[in-house]
């Protein structure tokens, strides 16, 4: 843990030092840009007379793409018609649309190369998606190879993970330097910077860690969350210091996936205009043709969303109509875009395009023979023809004047509005407000009984006030979950710069939704919550919060039996040592008050590290002895009358039962019996202190320890040892009122009582 | 464990004695149903012109229920308006309409005294969907109430679990025994059998266990598909023998949640023309207005996935557009149906109607006398009015005709189709085949290396031959999960008699539609798969399956850093753990072939159980001292060079480190020691073995045990004790071949070799 740390070690430094580009420089860019754009201004609308505008034609023979060879039964729709369409600078245009061609085909065999050399890996997708990728990266995004981590980045999340060699193509030749020839060679290789599934923290130039499917949307949604809200909140009508475009990559099997619908339909009713998703509509799934499994109209579906749905009937060649889609999709301001972009999984390879075949495997040696053959490519493995490499080249210089020119801008902004710019400025580098913690309110074992839910709510309002990057909510149960900030409104469509985030029941989705949040800049603190049940609902997104570092703070409460009646579908059980047996993770049960603001310490200073605070529904009194420093090592003693480290027995309470232990240590005191009573609200931290705490607190030589916590006794051997009694719920709960299920449930002082007398 | 057991004792006897009924009492219920249904045979679509034909006008002025008070700017739409309509019957309907009213304030006041007695529920969903549920348990649905698991009954689930005193007064009104005054008095108390959310394990009627949101609406397709293929599989053009509905009610909250999506692209994928969902559009959700995050079309979403789609406008008194609506969606044979319901939530409580404290709160006395007064509603608190009571007290003969009518027709069915007849009596009374595991393939040392996943499809493929209700699939993986039945061809729209589902990327529909399976008769046998990490997608449905006792199999392949190059996204860690903790599951990781023969022996003999087989992508070998029955307890003895129960150091492994565990203890008898290898397949089967023998496996006196698991150590000190060495992963995984991700992790034989040399 970061402990008495505010500055936050993830971020670069804040301006990072970078190249001056004179001003020509910067032209050269916005020129390149708009000369591809301006091949195509004609805005195509999905309807069937539209056909596909392929300069490819032009192209020569030799380079000419065979028509993929699957069969053609296995095709949902007929293969685009072609027509050449009046160009402007036709010229121009050709040896443009030759090198784009070229630079297209670079992608793909750099994919086929790594995944052939690795033996291992997903060519398929790269080889399909190359068209999309090249307008993307070398067209459409702006970007600084150089400060993978400039904060006006435009964002791309390739939600379609395993495709990741068409990411780290990508990011090899626009002069990322986390992608070098030698990692493209070590692609899947250990200690690689090219994973096998793209992953934020290996390899800068990759914004989040995606694989597991339908994450990668709802990540995107996030990161545009984050950009309409800082934009709302800090652009000024003389200076949009916060702009940028969130892209995305999505394929069939991220379409099927419920969170994916989730976050979608969040993105639709937020209006974020400014997220642009491409839907890899290739037709192949792991298990063969999408027929067997997803026939449903993702158009009807996402026009029922709310978004705007453009379809791209040629994406294997129809580049125009690529970069209109996108001219399209920023022209519509109020509403995501899904841009459908129909391809051949594998194109170009003449025996495996079109079939699962080329989803998931090396092509092998034959075919990447017969590919290199059908796409003119002559050249060795990995080669970047000098064309393409000059081609790219300028993306170094363009994006360090990309930077340069916005760092002008927001010196200018700092000019005019300090507060503002200090504000932003801290939440781009992570940098928490000096003394920000001496905002967690304290309690006394004088102050009322509450639920440490309700006192959940006390610090975020407190830390609400002081952190100007917390934001978040809940999944339709803000009332229950006791998670509003009493100061803020709703962050909806036309409030986006309030910061109360209303998830609707969608947990899933918010989860991923709050990765995308917290790693688009490193002082955003994303909070959601849900009942510590539901945490099943949304396991998939709090594990990558865990594997990529994103620390985001989950407040689940009605954490155990102790809810009641609800029953047994709402009473965890399981759940505590299910996350206490994740990775990476803080799993946080605070018993009252101070713990609870100790909780929150822990947890807003743990940028790189989600926590899990397990909160009751029900009252529970302020403990003598609880603090904010104990909770901060994890485990630590509240009460003792020993002497000499050789108490009796030992009672180990966490949440809600720590007030059980502390009653059952009263009574024993009282027959003369010397009893310490231990605090365990965090396991993790707990086991990060010197030997020599861990042993002040559970020293070895006691091994009369009793634990007692509303929920699974797995794990608690570790705790207790073999000689000691763990005293939790190996089953399911029941619908009662809470004190009842307690007491039939033997969760109580007399148990404990029970248990230590048999251990002295 | 129901060890060498082939009757499965959750069933009722088949065929059940039943009162058999003079065929005059049948057609009672047939006109019944026919003069109910008579009073709309316009179908109704929904567009704006068709206004509701709403009877209730002709209702006496002192039950005329007042429009709901609360403020409009809350409605999303307008109230629906109201226009009387030409009734055929007009004198017949008034009394009729009179009825119907009072039946459906019964209902109202029924959840509104429950809650209220409890003070603890959701009143406001069953005060908004009293009309549906009446038209659908008076009218729609065939059932036995006094067999309540009666084969060919209509199935209902609540997939808006809160609202459960709808479905417990409907069960009480119909006759249900489970549900008498005495229970609705003992809502969400201890014991009682109205639990706070249904749950079929405590209460017959109750089809599958909601509250959790989106797992219902996921269990109905389930139903629906173990119809579709019962009925194909089993029906004669003679003899439709198989032929029920599945209905299901859910709210806002469920269309939020992915899992819905998920389950309902499928259905409509398959075509489930016998699946009818009313989905309660009442706008409100515990957070308040669904405006707030949910303002999507649900009506386009639903044709987007291939559903027929219907609304009611009026579903506060519009019975007649409900009974319409159910007569279109029969008439639509090939698309499952949604029926849009505007209703008002709490519909009936003047001041508390329409907004979002009528959710999840008992209303208050005062609030329950204003209800009173509003609706007319002079009866003190749970009691049924006489004519209400007369008039549902026909459910009872009729079910019983009901039943007696298709008994009649299984018995002709039995003479001409003996074969079928037997197979599916099997089905519906959950009796294995005698002597079914022999069919189980067994291995010896010489067998070749293989992975355990591809053994998993020998046992799927030589069990299919001999268990007629195993059926199952996979998310998009069936070629990695080795899943195929070789024997069957794929379930599809129009080929449903055969046994392979295919679920598409959709691991939390999968689970929930199993559910439905396995629930729908208790031979049926679904199991379903994808990787061991995406259990964290399902883990929703997975608890379900493990509180609903449902006898789910999950076949989670790709179970440890063993699956290599995919990385750390798709590698389980913690995963083993989690689900050691759950309760109700049993956790299974063979080791090679007898050890996976033996897991589906275990898997399929539990049908009140579900089981989780984590299997290996990569080959393994068949070791000496496997055995099926050594699975069956749960932990067992593979080799052992020891006498007198006094080895020097057990060595503890499972599935593919078992293995490591084997070559670990030939290394170290070669040095003279004496070594206990002990395969642990099951930690739950272990736990339930008598003492002695788990003495026997793990004799106190030797406190020298290495454990070694690719995965978490959490929960591994209570087998290895506080002297012992669990060997593991404690981190997240990496991308690298998997051989070497084992070495640099320290999951080697040298690694056990120096724990155990440490400990000797």
């Amino acid at each position: 843990m970061e402990e008495n740390s505010h500055s936050l070690r993830h971020s670069p430094p804040f301006p990072p030092a970078i190249l001056l580009l004179s001003p020509s420089a910067i032209s050269v860019k916005a020129m390149a840009s708009s000369s591809s754009l301006s091949l195509s201004q004609a805005l195509l609308r999905p309807t069937p007379l539209s056909s596909s505008h392929c300069p490819s034609l032009r192209v020569s023979p030799s380079l000419r793409p065979s028509p993929p060879t699957a069969p053609l039964s296995l095709r949902r729709r007929a293969a685009p018609v072609r027509a050449s369409v009046p160009l402007k600078t036709v010229e121009k245009a050709t040896s443009d649309i030759a090198l784009v061609e070229k630079s297209v085909n670079t992608i793909r065999f750099l994919a086929i190369d790594a995944v052939e050399k690795a033996n291992s890996g997903h060519p398929g997708l790269p080889m399909g998606c190359a068209p999309m990728g090249h307008v993307l990266y070398d067209e459409a995004m702006k970007y600084n190879p150089k400060n993978p981590k400039w904060f006006n980045r435009d964002r791309f999340v390739l939600s379609a993970g395993h495709g990741c060699m068409l990411q780290y193509a990508l990011l090899h030749l626009a002069g990322f330097d986390s992608v070098k020839e030698e990692d493209l060679r070590q692609f899947r290789q250990w200690g690689s910077r090219t994973p096998g599934h793209p992953e934020n923290f290996e390899t800068p130039g990759v914004e989040v860690t995606t694989g597991p499917l339908g994450q990668g949307i709802g990540n995107a949604v996030g990161l545009a969350l984050a950009e309409k809200h800082l934009a709302a909140r800090f652009n000024k009508p003389d200076n949009e210091i916060v702009d940028h475009y969130t892209y995305v990559i999505l394929g069939d099997g991220c379409q099927m996936e419920g969170i994916a619908n989730e976050a979608c339909s969040l993105a639709g009713h937020w209006g974020l205009g400014k997220l642009i998703a491409f839907y890899d509509d290739n037709h192949i799934s792991i298990d063969g043709n999408t027929e067997i499994a997803f026939t449903e109209s993702v158009d009807s579906r996402f026009e029922g969303l709310g978004w705007h749905v453009i379809w791209v009937k040629n994406g294997n060649n129809g580049y125009d109509d690529i970069r209109a889609a996108i001219e399209e999709a920023k022209s519509v301001k109020d509403k995501p875009t899904l841009i459908k972009v129909t391809t051949t999984i594998g194109y170009g390879s003449p025996n495996k395009a079109n079939s699962y075949s080329v989803h998931g495997s090396a092509l092998g040696a034959k075919e990447v023979d017969a590919t290199r053959q059908n796409l003119g490519w002559p050249y060795e493995p990995f080669h970047v023809p000098e064309d393409v490499k000059k081609h790219w080249s300028r993306h170094i210089p363009e994006g360090a004047a990309l930077e340069a020119e916005w760092n002008i801008k927001f010196a200018e902004y700092e000019k005019k509005y300090k507060e503002e710019a200090a504000e932003l400025k801290s939440i781009i580098n992570g940098e928490l407000p000096a003394g920000w913690e001496k905002a967690l309110p304290t309690y006394t074992p004088e102050s009322p009984a509450d639920a440490t839910r309700n006192l959940s709510q006390q610090n975020l309002n407190a830390l609400a006030k002081v952190l100007p990057g917390l934001l978040g909510g809940s999944a339709d149960l803000a009332s229950s979950n006791m998670t509003l900030l009493k100061m803020f409104g709703d962050f909806q469509k036309d409030t986006p710069a309030e910061r109360n985030v209303r998830f609707g029941v969608r947990e899933h989705g918010m989860g991923a939704i709050c990765n995308g949040i917290a790693l688009h800049s490193p002082a955003l603190i994303p909070y959601c919550a849900t009942f510590f049940v539901f945490t099943d609902y949304m396991r998939g997104a709090i594990r990558l919060s865990a594997l990529s570092e994103a620390g985001v703070i989950y407040v689940m409460t009605h954490d155990s039996i102790g809810l009641g009646e609800d029953g047994p579908t709402h009473q965890p059980i399981e759940h505590l040592a299910s996350f206490r047996a994740m990775p990476n993770i803080l799993m946080l049960r605070p018993a009252d008050g101070n713990e609870t603001a100790g909780a929150y310490k822990v947890a807003v200073l743990n940028r790189k590290r989600p926590s899990i605070l397990a909160l009751s529904r029900q009252k529970l009194p302020n403990l003598p002895g609880s603090s904010i420093e104990g909770v901060e090592k994890g485990g630590y003693t509240i009460s003792d009358n020993s002497t000499g480290n050789k108490p009796d027995v030992i009672l180990i309470g966490t949440g809600s039962e720590l007030e059980i232990a502390a009653k059952a240590a009263e009574d024993l005191r009282k027959e003369g019996k010397t009893v310490r009573v231990v605090s365990l609200v965090s396991w993790e931290l707990f086991d990060e202190q010197s030997e020599a705490y861990k042993e002040s607190v559970l020293p070895a030589a006691v091994s009369a320890r009793v634990s007692i916590e509303a929920g699974s006794t797995f794990g608690w051997e570790k705790i207790v040892g073999s000689k000691g009694k763990a005293i939790g719920i190996d089953h399911f709960g029941a619908s009662a009122p809470a004190g009842k299920i307690y007491k039939e449930f033997g969760i109580t002082k007399e148990a404990v009582i029970a248990a230590a007398k048999e251990l002295i």
